[in-house]
């Protein structure tokens, strides 16, 4: 079973990266750039017997660090 | 208008940021674990005037590195 899953920052955490990103793209002549978060995109292949709990926990212990992250599973 | 970029390891370029997901879950006691690759997931706020060519300029030029990564734009 393929998953994908994807971390990103809560809302009002700083993000550096993107600001980088804005302000790069917008430094290349790109008008209207209004904002950018960067966010992981994980895509797990796991064994089809894997349970919505086990995939929770993975994510919680492993992939994303909930104090500052939310993450989002979705089965491919 | 929002734009969710994926950029993703073009298939067979290493990934050790996967394989070091793929040993620390299997290490962590989950079961079944056949790969992990890692990609970015990059949200932008841009213009709603901003064009399909100006998005793969962008995507081009600054948030994927063609080489070794592919890229997909989703309109959100």
């Amino acid at each position: 079973m393929k998953l994908r899953i994807y971390v990103t920052l809560k809302p009002g955490v700083l993000d550096p990266q993107g600001k980088a990103i804005e302000h790069a793209l917008t430094g290349l002549g790109f008008p209207g750039i209004e904002g950018a978060r960067v966010g992981k995109l994980i895509e797990l292949e796991v064994a089809d017997s894997t349970d919505d709990a086990q995939i929770d926990a993975m994510c919680r212990q492993l992939l994303a660090n909930t104090v500052i992250e939310n993450y989002r599973v979705e089965r491919a």
